[in-house]
């Protein structure tokens, strides 16, 4: 099945380089956009048809090797229809 | 209101982190892993009320300075309920 996995900075933790895409945007004239944030969108294919379970592997990955849970949340989503 | 912009690389385009994450995850037991694939999730906050407009400004955000048309696709998103 194919799994989302999105990686953010928890809040209050600093994103110098989402800081400089709104720099170069307003520089460029979009003079609406206001804090931009980056993370990360990793796509996973797993084999392993027991949702639940997937859901576990998942989330054991995540704080494995994916995320650092010192600066970093994760939110695994396991879309519909697979 | 607060804009999802997903970058990932196109079909085909060669992802040599994703297969790095996919080999580490291998060797330390996630035996169930096949094919990963890495892109860029940014969330910013534009003072646009307008959806149809914000689209559109949103759409020219990433074809300048966001994503490269060349071997990336983006994907835009505007939750409801803002």
């Amino acid at each position: 099945m194919q799994v989302i996995v999105n990686i953010s900075l928890k809040e209050g933790v600093l994103d110098p380089q989402g800081q400089a895409i709104a720099r170069s945007l307003n520089d460029l004239g979009f003079q609406e956009v206001g804090e931009i944030r980056v993370g990360k969108r990793i796509v996973i294919e797993v084999n392993e048809p027991n949702r639940a379970r997937l859901h576990q592997r998942v989330a054991k990955m995540c704080e494995t090797l994916l995320s650092n849970a010192v600066i970093e949340d994760y939110d695994i989503d396991i879309p519909d229809g697979q």
